[in-house]
């Protein structure tokens, strides 16, 4: 709970009724799946969730549930694990040696332990949600795990490539993690309200031009990685491939040239603000699938919070 | 249907009626499924999948299937998926350059590389499966992926251990590989006989210890990996957990000491036979499951012939 608490911008939807209640149990059983015997491996899984991390996705389900009635405790974990996998495994692909402010699980358990820390992770979350019960909560787990996978491709293909459309960029961040927080959000309303489905994928758009955004400024973002890493992984965010049409230096450190003074180059350049107002339209288009909802007051806050976060 | 064709003790089942046509359907989709254009990613588990493999879990899905009806082409291409999957992942951890005669996938195309294409592979899997609409099938195939991550945790806690007890070794056969025979068995069942669950999972258990003699008589079994590498590895298998009994050298061998000449004396120290009867006792005991089975004939034929088997 610790970690949600220190997530300023939510203190908006903090009171919903029966919120902290829920994210306690969500919590509780993350614990108990880890505190198994299974060695590194679990312990690996243990540290990279104590490291902290908003609990966004769950939050999202249980905001996203019909009133008077929180989603089942599986599905809240279940998204928080496949987020965890993925993380997990992304900082392996990407060689990070720093998550959420810590060390990596991989920097500091080394790659194997991680690959099979992850695989166990991502088996969890199936398993969880199996035992609910629900076949069309399971399919929509099964076709997220395939974006965040399709998403991996997609950032390797266009790696270095300063030349990426604006329409590849979102599709990736639509894949990357769009398609999760959409997950979360169809396993709270438990099929009710396809609409918050929708709700979900803008709002995941626009959290990760944010986190793009965030990572040229030098602040770490909600992933906690160092900042300047997408520069230097050569992945072309929206904020860096604005900044890149209009300089030809962003452009030739994003095909992998020299780097040094390039974030300021990007800062100057007016990207950062037009990427911001792209995510600022996602968040309004977001808000936009809502209408009847209950929590309609929450949704519409955290949409704004996660535009005006600055960590 | 070239690598099927090629493993001719299953020769012996090959002639059931449907069976043909079922594993080409498999292969087919299989072929689908990677064509796509997620570049490296695919192109490894294509290649992955066209260096052969016995097809054996896609099989078992048909051989369970009730008479004149064969299982969905969705099952055995989930089964014949997480096991490459897992193949995929295993190669990494264990640093084995080697699968099936030809370079393994990270070896060939790089870690990353291959660690985004088993967890592509491991979500094609759940996808492919949910798309054929059968909750309790998505539960056994979560609960095998969860079993496949246990016995990696278990093997990588058992390694270098030469006083692993003969119920650990056992365990981590099942885990391995009983545990997806069994899932195979399952959802060709269509939950109509649970104890082709039982069945599957013994004879799985079988197919593992023979594997692991082969491992240590120099050939290469059914993964094609280079003989020797349990022992290089450290991995406490059967046939050298039995020789470690008996010969002070090969349990120094096993805990990591030096390994020249050991899998001599593993051989000498009738290891290799005693594994071999522990097999065919759980060859046997799978066939006890067979009770009215329409297809009993190829089951036990099956049976036999993964336990004479030469590779």
């Amino acid at each position: 709970m610790s970690a949600v608490r220190s997530y300023e911008p939510l203190d908006v939807v903090r009171d919903a009724s029966g919120l902290k209640e829920y994210l306690e149990a969500v919590e509780q059983r993350l614990d108990e799946l880890f505190a198994g015997g299974f060695g590194a491996v679990d312990l690996a899984a243990q540290q990279a969730l104590r490291a902290g991390g908003k609990r966004l996705r769950p939050l999202l389900a249980f905001l996203a549930s019909p009133p008077g009635q929180a989603p089942p405790v599986a599905a809240g974990v279940a998204v928080e694990l496949i987020h965890l996998a993925s993380l997990v495994h992304d900082d392996v692909l990407d060689g990070a040696p720093v998550r959420r402010g810590a060390p990596s699980t991989w920097n500091e358990f080394g790659q194997q332990v991680a690959l099979a820390s992850g695989d166990r992770v991502f088996a969890l979350a199936f398993s969880e949600l199996a035992a609910e019960g629900r076949l069309r909560d399971l399919a929509t787990l099964a076709e997220t795990a395939l974006a965040l996978a399709r998403g991996e491709a997609l950032q390797r293909d266009l790696r270095f490539d300063p030349h990426t459309s604006v329409e590849a960029q979102l599709r990736l961040c639509s894949l990357k993690t769009g398609s999760l927080f959409s997950a979360a959000c169809r396993l709270g309303a438990g099929g009710r309200r396809r609409s918050l489905g929708e709700y979900g994928l803008a709002l995941g758009i626009a959290f990760q031009i944010v986190d793009d955004v965030l990572d040229c400024v030098g602040e770490a973002g909600e992933t906690g990685k160092a900042p300047g890493t997408d520069l230097r992984e050569g992945i072309p965010t929206l904020p860096l491939l604005f900044a890149a049409e209009r300089d030809e230096t962003v452009r030739a450190a994003l095909a992998g040239g020299p780097r040094e003074g390039v974030l300021e180059r990007v800062a100057a350049s007016g990207a950062l603000e037009r990427a911001h107002e792209i995510a600022h339209a996602y968040s309004r288009k977001a808000c936009s699938y809502l209408n009847g909802d209950s929590r309609r007051r929450e949704l519409e806050a955290l949409a704004q919070a996660v535009v005006e976060r600055r960590r």
